[in-house]
């Protein structure tokens, strides 16, 4: 059997995506969560300096986002054919430039800018940044029916936005209840069993 | 026969590799260059507002790197098993967060910052990060011996590399002459045969 160990912080961030999807297909690993100290002595043998990292068999891969692709597609999530997995990239690299103009708003919330300043950030870049992604989305889900993203089954850049769905509630950017389309769209992934059991049953960290 | 639609503007930019792909394989396409105000016309209609765009038998795509990919495991460019794929796709990534910190100094040049602020953008932000994605590469390409960055044979993630290290030359951050290793890797790449062909053949432009 395949040993997986996947080190990355007590945090959801870049690892969570990649914690649902062992969770999803019911495989074991080793869910690594290390502290700035381990952090600190990992980093000159991690290849870029980051975590997360995916060992397989004790061979070292990085990069969060090829991480989960590599096992959604492992494991049965990343599409049914190679039209549906490039779709599948395609949402969930909307989603990464997304993210990009979430992280000024991020910084902003950590660095304690201004009021005034954070009240900028939210209605020049954020909103208008929201709006597209959103429209982006439901334009999808429109096109596609079966109230997944892509498909007619559960894949990865479900995971991903549906994620990311929550962060933007929790954020105050998004009120379902204005958002027909995207408000089944949430409800419905987040009802998969198997993600729900995970839901509630992972740690609890901030971020 | 699947018929291959790619459009973007009259540049090398984000649909250089899709195009490279399309002459390595020998695929027949429709190269759609655009000028800006075909671009204006088309824009509302796309899935982000944003080219390159691959259109499959009418079928639009969105994402210039999910594109990429797509296209490099159609045409047997993407690395011979799902462990080569993950490797192939985090050194993508890698090079993707790292012209996210070169973003900063081709703004400065394009908007024409104060020749001391670009300097300050060369040291500070630049060397860093170039030393760090050099040191990235090296290391896997000493580590892999072969040549190429992902098993024994050309990938996708050797055309990013590649292009990558043209244009990083070009802007005077890398002189190969230092740099035995990524020097025999960058003249391995460009001597294969049709990619050799297609930077011959094709159109010059400035990005």
């Amino acid at each position: 059997m395949v040993h997986y160990k996947l080190v990355y912080f007590n945090a959801r961030g870049l690892a969570e995506i990649s914690r649902q999807l062992f969770h999803l297909a019911g495989v074991e690993y080793e869910d690594h969560r290390i502290e700035d100290q381990e952090f600190a002595e990992l980093k000159p043998n991690l290849p870029t300096g980051q975590v997360p990292i995916l060992y397989i068999d004790n061979v070292q891969f990085s990069q969060s986002t090829a991480i989960a692709r590599y096992l959604a597609r492992k494991f049965g999530f990343a599409g049914k054919n190679t039209e549906e997995e490039l779709l599948a990239d395609a949402i969930v690299d909307t989603f990464k430039d997304f993210i990009e103009s979430f992280r000024k708003f991020v910084v902003g919330v950590l660095t304690g800018e201004s009021e005034e300043n954070m009240k900028k950030i939210r209605e020049e870049v954020m909103r208008p940044a929201v709006k597209t992604y959103l429209t982006y989305l439901n334009k999808i889900l429109e096109n596609n029916k079966s109230g997944y993203l892509v498909g007619n089954e559960l894949t990865w850049a479900d995971l991903v936005v549906a994620d990311n769905l929550t962060t933007l509630i929790t954020a105050e950017f998004l009120d379902l209840k204005n958002e027909k389309t995207l408000g089944e769209f949430h409800r419905k992934i987040l009802e998969t069993e198997k993600l729900k059991e995970w839901l509630e049953k992972r740690p609890v960290t901030r971020f």
